[in-house]
């Protein structure tokens, strides 16, 4: 099955990416003293934000509102944190981990969606780096707060990076199924290495 | 006629909720000092913005876009505001029970748009929901607020509860129209119980 | 050709309204300390965000989500910008400039879209505004500002009395081709004398 890519077969790999971010909205709430009613809508957006605006700009109803495998999984992870607050605290690092795998999963999927659609190449990485960062962007509009994305150390960067490289791969006699993964390795190995080396891109300055 | 919803069969009732809502968000907009272009704006998120997100998820070219009835409609509630702002202040009171009465129409005409499309029933009750609550999250983000619902009194919860009872008297052998008119009478008890009351959720905290 | 509107007839002119409001989006991001994603993305949003919300209203696909020159063309501009940030700056005048005629000529376009998908006259209207400034709106929320818009002297007002007139010409026995230069000369002259002259509509006071 070559026209498959080859993470759609990977089942529930959504489901996961979701919960994972969904979390991570919630905590994000919490932090903000939102009520649970609050809280939900945030986990949802950090979750399923991303997906959201991609599918918006590609002019298709988003995944989520077609089935509800994904609305219920964010209610679970909003649940879920809100019980067990203190343990979600001591898995901060695996927390990180998996926000990393979800971010270069997210861009692929996202980015062999838009394929699908015979978007040109290039809008098609753009679409990938919103499938995976946008959710936090609208997570902190909602929160009211400059999108942390737009000032913090190599994040989008790594998942451009990824994408691109991606790309460049299909024009490449590489064998189908291994584009994926390398673009997913680069990703994850990038922000990885950013965090560990603090790299930062230098902020631009205001006019004197 | 036991196909058509009974809500759809009263006349103008979009009309008389956007006037409502188109009312409040100009009062918003006095608040924050902004010019009748701005205020027409806030005025106008306030009163569509619900409807408008909820199209855009369904993938459909919201109502106020085919028809100029709905626009023409918060345009009058802006100028009656400006032009009457005392007098509306005397109101308060009666602006809270239509704003009531709104959100729990709103509630059910989204579900119902949502149902007719085969949406899930989970995803109608958001879209109803969203339908109710949104207008107002759309307005706190342009004036640059923390959405009022993410932290305020049982609000959007009671339109959850009354979607969710409209839900399940669907599957019961419950009269055609009946549900309706239940699940409205629900979501304007809980909100005037909540307010007497004054119920609340308790905030989430940040982590120590 | 009198179906054609004369304006998409002129090449690359949304290319040209683009590349300005993106330098302008970059000045913007700059001034609040971005780095170069988010002055990209604000670049992005600023140039193309009004455009994107009218598509989006319009159940289309946007325009740069199906050709990859408009997205170029902001990536340019921003690199143009941070290279040559000094020079630009002596070119404020003529930056403002552009910037009139921008929003004239989007105001036009965006209202020529719209009346050809057989919107009512009213709402494409509204749509030609939403076009010339809503990427401004879009730009502000992203930068945690109240947008400017809301605030201003004379400026989405502007574009409506020009788009008004617009219509109305429609109606009248005004040669074809006439309408769209005398509404674009409109659009710019209140704008340049509302800026000369200071003009600005009074805020709304707050209720005591």
């Amino acid at each position: 099955m070559p026209d498959l890519p080859p993470l759609a077969l990977i089942p529930f790999i959504d489901v996961v990416g979701t919960f994972v971010f969904a979390i991570s909205g919630t905590l994000t709430a919490a932090d903000k003293k939102l009520d649970p009613f609050g809280a939900s809508v945030i986990a949802f957006s950090t979750a399923l934000g991303g997906g959201t605006v991609r599918d918006l700009l590609l002019n298709l109803r988003p995944v989520w509102v077609q089935e509800e495998r994904l609305l219920i999984t964010v209610f679970v992870a909003v649940l879920v944190t809100i019980l067990f607050r203190g343990a979600i605290g001591k898995f901060r690092r695996t927390m990180f981990l998996f926000d990393t795998v979800g971010i270069a999963l997210f861009t692929i999927l996202g980015m062999e969606k838009a394929l699908r659609l015979d978007v040109p190449p290039l809008i098609a990485l753009v679409m990938g780096v919103v499938t995976a960062v946008f959710g936090g962007v609208v997570r902190d509009i909602l929160c009211n707060e400059i999108p942390l994305i737009f000032r913090r150390e190599v994040y989008a960067t790594a998942c451009l990076a990824g994408g691109a490289a991606y790309l460049l791969m299909r024009l490449a006699p590489v064998p189908p199924g291994v584009p994926v993964w390398i673009a997913i390795a680069i990703i994850i190995l990038i922000r990885l290495l950013a965090v560990r080396l603090k790299w930062a891109f230098p902020n631009l300055k205001p006019e004197e």
